[in-house]
Formats: C-alpha cells, sequence, structure tokens
C-alpha cells in the first residue's frame, strides 16, 4: 500500500483553531426571503424586523374588573370617607362603549374591556362597595392610568414589534397574530447537502452487512443536526470511494444545495480522495485542512463561489462533534440567524481529571448525574459513548488538561 | 350587572401551589405506540427501551491507519531496538480479510478496517517505519487490544441502546442507524385542542377589528408551545361565551384529544362561564381552581376520565406563562416524556429589585444584556413585554422579593 508510508509524513497544510473557524469561515451565501403562514413560522428567521402595522392594542383598554372613572373624583377617597359615584352604565366585552363618564359617575368594566370617553382610570372592583342600587362608594384613590393600557402601549404603528434574525419564537407568533400579520417574511431554510463516502459504508436499510462493512450512521444523526440549525436536509446517499464519482456529485451538489456536506470515509485514503475533490471543484477554495480540535482535526472547509463545502472525519462521533461545533453555526448564518438560539448548558463538577494537549480543543462527553459530570473515554468510533452522554465538556486551547473537582459549564444535549 | 357585585367576594375554592400542581396534577392518560421511519424519529419518544438486534460494531475493527499484528511481536521495542515485521497483506475497507496474522507478520490496516485472524492490536504507522520493500521496523510496543475495538465493544447483542421515555437526539438516530434499525416504536403526539373564548376575541386573520375587539394571540402561540412539548396542536377557534357552546366544543375536544386547553377570556364572567362547563363535564374533574402564580392565578385543572383539561387566563402573557410552566409538563406526562429535554438558563445578576408576595410564584420577565438581566414591568395584558424578554426569572413561592445585584437563573426562551 504505496499511500500509507507517505501517511507518515501526511501534513496538514492550513490547521485552523476552532474560534479561528467560527471568525473566519463565514461563505457569502444567504437563502432567498420566502412568505410563510404564521401557523408555520415557529422557530423561522424574520428577514427584515417586523414592523407594527397599527398601534395595539388599538384602544385604552381595562386590565382590572372593576368600574370607569374621572381619577379626580376619587382623589382622597378612603374607607372611612369614600367617594360615592352614580354608575350610568355598563361596557359589553367586544363592544364600543355606548355610555361616557361624566363627573361624579362611573361605568361598569369587564377586564379587556373598551375604556369610555372621559374617563382616565379604573377601579378594581375589590376597592368599591355597593352604596345603593346604581351607586358605588370608592375606598381607595384611583391615579390617571390606574388599571388601563393606552391604545398604543404595546407597540405604536411602524414600531418594531420583532428584530431580524431572531428565530421566531412561541410569543412572537402570538404579538403576530395581535398585530393582524398572518404570514411573514422569512429567510428559506438552508438545503444542506449531506454525501456519505467510504468503501465500508452500506446504506442503514441494509439488513446484514458483510464482514467489514457498517451501516451509515452519519448521515441520519447529521440531518438531525442540520434541522436543529434550521436547515433542510437532503440525504445524497453513498458515493463511491471514486475521485470521478465524489467530485461529479460534489459539484452537483455545489450547484444545488446552500451547503454541502461529505461525511468522509475512516480512513487516510477516503479523506485524501475528499480532500482531492474539492480541490478539483477549481477556485481557491480550501479555507481550512484541519482543524485543532480533538476528536475532529481532520476537517475540510472549503468555499465554493460562496457555498460553504464542509468534509467531516469519518467517525460518526468524531463527524457529529464538528458538525456540532463548526457546521451547525454555518448552516445558521447561510439561513440568516443572526441571533441564534441558545444552547442548554449546566455547571457541574468534574468527576475526574481530563488530559488534554494545549493548542487543540478538546470536545469530553460526559454524564451528569446530581451535580457531577462524569467523562465518558473511549475510541471515537465508539457510539455509545454519545449515546450515553448527556452533554459535552469543553476544555480549551490553553489549557493542558482540567482537574477532577474543577467547576465545568456542561452543553447539554437536546 | 348583576355578576359584579358577587366577584367581590369571589373565591379560589382549591388554589394550588406550582409545586404542588406539577407533583400532583398527573391524569392518567397516555398517548397509543406507533412506528416511524428513523428519518421522521428525531424529537419523538420511544415507548419502551431499544435494544440492539446484534453485536455492535459486529466484527473488531482499527481505530487507526497502521498494521495490524501480535501484539506480542512487539514488546521491548524501540527507536534504538525495533521489531522488524515482514508485511504479509493489506486490509482493504469493507472486505472480509483475505489474509491472517501469523508470528513475526505484520498486515496493513487502514482505520476502520477488519483485525485479522491472528492479530489482537494495531500498531500506528506514526510508529512504523519502513525497514525494505516489505518489512516495517515497529518502534514502540504494542499492548492488546490497542488500535482497535471489539466486536461488542459499542453493544453487545440485547444491549439496551437507547432508554424509553427520552426524545431522540441526532446521536441517538444514529445508533439506530448503525444497528439497522430503521423504525422505531414511540408514542404518539399528544392531540392537543385548544379552544379559545372571550366574546371580545376575533380571529387573527381579521383585517380591522371594531373597537373593544382583538385578535386571537394565544391560540397560535400555544400552539408553537404545544409543539415545543412533543404535541400536535388542533386550534379549535374561538367558542362563543355561551355555556351551551363552550360546553358542547369542551365534550368533543374531551373526546377526540388527549390534552384539552381552554384560552379563557379575560373578563371574570369569561372565567366564570369556563369554570361552569368544565364542572359541567360531570365526573369529580376539578383538580385546581387556582394556582399560587402570578401572573397566572386564575387557572383552572381538571381531570375528565384522565383526559387534563387546562383552562388559561385570558391575558396572553399570563396563559403563556401558565402553558410553560403547567401545561408543557403534562402535555409531555401524557406523551411519555419522561426524561424531558433540558431548558436553556443562564445565571445572571438582577439590575434591581423585584417585589413579590411570599405564598405565591412570580414569574418576571427579563431582558439580558452582557450578564445582567433587566426584569420588565408592565400590564399583563402587553405582549411586547413577553417578546422583548430574553427569558424569566422565577421568584419562589417562601421569598418576598429579590434584591438588586442577586445572582438569579434565567430560563431562556428559544
Amino acid at each position: 500500500m504505496a499511500d500509507l508510508a507517505g501517511a507518515t509524513h501526511r501534513e496538514f497544510f492550513a490547521v485552523r483553531t476552532v474560534a479561528d473557524t467560527l471568525a473566519g469561515f463565514r461563505p457569502a451565501r444567504r437563502t432567498a426571503a420566502e412568505r410563510v403562514a404564521l401557523e408555520d413560522a415557529h422557530g423561522r428567521v424574520p428577514a427584515e424586523p417586523v414592523r407594527a402595522p397599527h398601534d395595539l392594542p388599538g384602544f385604552a383598554r381595562s386590565t382590572v374588573d372593576g368600574y370607569a372613572v374621572r381619577a379626580a373624583d376619587t382623589y382622597g377617597a378612603s374607607e372611612g370617607l369614600p367617594s360615592y359615584l352614580d354608575v350610568a352604565g355598563a361596557v359589553a366585552m367586544g363592544r364600543a362603549p355606548d355610555v361616557a363618564v361624566g363627573p361624579g359617575r362611573a361605568v361598569t368594566m369587564p377586564t379587556g374591556g373598551v375604556l369610555p370617553d372621559g374617563a382616565d382610570a379604573v377601579v378594581m372592583v375589590e376597592h368599591t362597595q355597593e352604596a345603593m342600587p346604581g351607586t358605588i362608594e370608592v375606598v381607595r384613590p384611583a391615579a390617571p392610568g390606574d388599571g388601563t393600557v393606552r391604545a398604543d402601549e404595546d407597540a405604536r404603528a411602524g414600531d418594531e414589534l420583532l428584530p431580524a434574525g431572531r428565530p421566531l419564537r412561541a410569543q412572537d407568533l402570538g404579538v403576530l397574530a395581535a398585530a393582524g400579520l398572518t404570514t411573514v417574511r422569512v429567510l428559506a431554510r438552508p438545503r444542506v447537502a449531506i454525501l456519505s463516502t467510504g468503501d465500508e459504508v452500506v446504506p442503514p436499510q441494509t439488513p446484514a452487512p458483510a464482514v467489514g462493512q457498517v451501516r451509515d450512521a452519519s448521515a441520519v444523526a447529521l440531518g438531525a443536526l442540520v434541522r436543529e440549525a434550521g436547515g433542510e436536509p437532503e440525504l445524497r446517499g453513498i458515493v463511491p470511494d471514486d475521485l470521478g464519482a465524489l467530485a461529479a456529485a460534489l459539484r452537483d451538489a455545489v450547484d444545488t444545495c446552500d451547503v454541502v456536506v461529505v461525511s468522509a470515509g475512516s480512513s487516510v485514503g477516503a479523506r485524501d480522495q475528499t480532500a482531492a475533490a474539492v480541490a478539483g471543484l477549481g477556485e481557491p477554495g480550501i479555507w481550512a485542512h484541519g482543524i485543532a480540535l480533538r476528536p475532529g482535526k481532520p476537517t475540510l472547509l472549503a468555499d465554493c463561489a460562496g457555498v460553504p463545502v464542509i468534509g467531516l472525519p469519518g467517525n460518526p462521533r468524531s463527524a457529529l462533534v464538528v458538525f456540532r461545533l463548526v457546521g451547525m453555526p454555518v448552516v445558521r448564518l447561510v439561513g440568516g440567524m443572526t441571533d441564534p438560539p441558545p444552547e442548554p448548558t449546566l455547571r457541574a463538577r468534574l468527576e475526574r481529571d481530563v488530559p488534554s494537549a494545549a493548542g487543540r480543543l478538546d470536545v469530553v462527553q460526559v454524564a451528569v448525574r446530581d451535580g457531577v459530570a462524569h467523562p465518558l473515554f473511549g475510541a471515537s468510533a465508539l457510539l455509545s459513548i454519545l449515546t450515553a452522554a448527556d452533554g459535552y465538556v469543553v476544555v480549551p486551547d490553553e489549557a493542558t488538561g482540567l482537574g477532577a473537582g474543577a467547576e465545568v459549564d456542561v452543553t447539554l444535549y437536546h
């Protein structure tokens, strides 16, 4: 195997730190804007700030059950010396008032009702008593504005209701509904091609792989991470470890998708094929060949006329670590997600020492029990470590490890 | 308005704490199991533990590029005194070896290749030199097992691969694919009926609501939270504030859904209608009428022959707070999610004092900037506070407030 001796001297010619990669690998590709219905907008990214089409709520409302009054009529009111007001009528929910509040008058109000003309406050029913039919005693003074919201208190016409770039949350959909905005312009979900390679890799539905074959575990897992990042995965199947076939599949993916992910074979030979095929796409292209990350060093990042191409290591565990750290931010970027949702984290104490080498970021899988993070060690070919993990701890580039008992931030899987 | 005087003396007859509610309100309803394809299984909840159908990876593999050897042949090897081994052949990726490793022999191995008979370790290529064509020098000793994983190291046939009750994560799909499990039995998504009520409420698509009318902001936002909790929302539209109509809609929802949510009108009258309609469903039923929570006190919880019925306050903001704290756990429970995904949280310093009353849990919306949590105060009718918030802080039942500068855990929206 002539290749193998060469591998001894193999060099990653452009190794980057993870921080460098996140800051510097920013291909220009952005998806186009599209209009979606409110019911389908959860998690989608507004293409521009959303503005209020009119004042919200649109009319002055009561925030309590009680009586609309002129605040001045209640000044000095107390249990001992209440203000007496005549009840001039009632406001019905959902209707414009058919009565105004004159001096010495009150109007019965439900929570959410429209403040009648003449009134500037609503006294809570708990601060009143019925003196006699048609007359109430107010036992506490109200200030102007008490018990009400203004017509434009939620938003004035033209105010920014929601920012661009932040995925729409449940309450954001609520405010869109309140404003009558039943569609919203969002960036399209990035289409992410996932190409699997490796002579040993067979489809998951293979009933009985031959000795030496492994089912493709990476593609479906990467597809799930693409969705978590707001993208739409396209599983392109398993491409033969053949430079021509791989180059053709890559070219097609770059032409038709917004991001291209290659889940490369595990062996040095398969990785070299990927690098050669990417290099063959032309253009300056390759941005990093190797990341100072463990697991995940043999990662390839290229920019193909603005389309990011991400070559991942062959081990599913390494591939998933790299894709979480480096790939998902790229998918979010292409989808315009400038303000991504927060990751769940947990502070925990490290159960035991974790060795690391300086100059490299280490990602350590951990199980968390009762505030203690238990590192899970083992060959990066083992998937069971990832399924047993609750999350991971990052050992920074500059550190040479973390000591038992250290307080660490665990990023939790979800 | 004869009702209103009565409201003065209105009592919540079964006020519960939030802790009591979470521990005690556990209706028996569970969804049925169904089988879904792997591609659709992300976030779904396995109905039972998933077990390995066979050993994984299924054959002993190399984890490095190098040479398969008998470890004993390398004992004592060093740069100064290497072990010399004859290269007897090579293992190709994805194929069964056609050569065995006898004494004094080595076989070229790619990462992921099948360990040949006779070999018990793989020496990394970096620890070898080509002495002459067909012979290598090994310059570091290998122990048995080095550079390999066993045939059953990821899992033995029958081992639990994934637990029941924990939503499937990206890597969990990977292990299912590796095991050839292209479908998985999961609990069906709970069908959650969302009924809107309130004489003032009109559909979001209403182009120009009359004075006094408000568009239904709660239903679409609640639908999004239902999805976040793993459920399938069914927006049943706006039911008139009429006891007969509400009772009929409730009965139909209880008969056809797994969870029923009523987004009640804001006024006391509308809330009373909901309570009466729920009480009219028969059975002992009502479990809580009021929760020691602000905002969100006027919440109704009932168990209708195992189907949870959740009556929410009319203000969208109160409704969303209650549904996050109390409703989402119920949806997860019904969907068998015994091990729900973690919420993102952040430690921050409180910018200013937050008053609260003892005996009640307060939920305070906050914007977080540079590690400082800024409380957002205002009428609970205002939605803009929720859209401006990055998350919320809980003031516990026993506290009478939190002081400026206090360290707080912010639960972040996503």
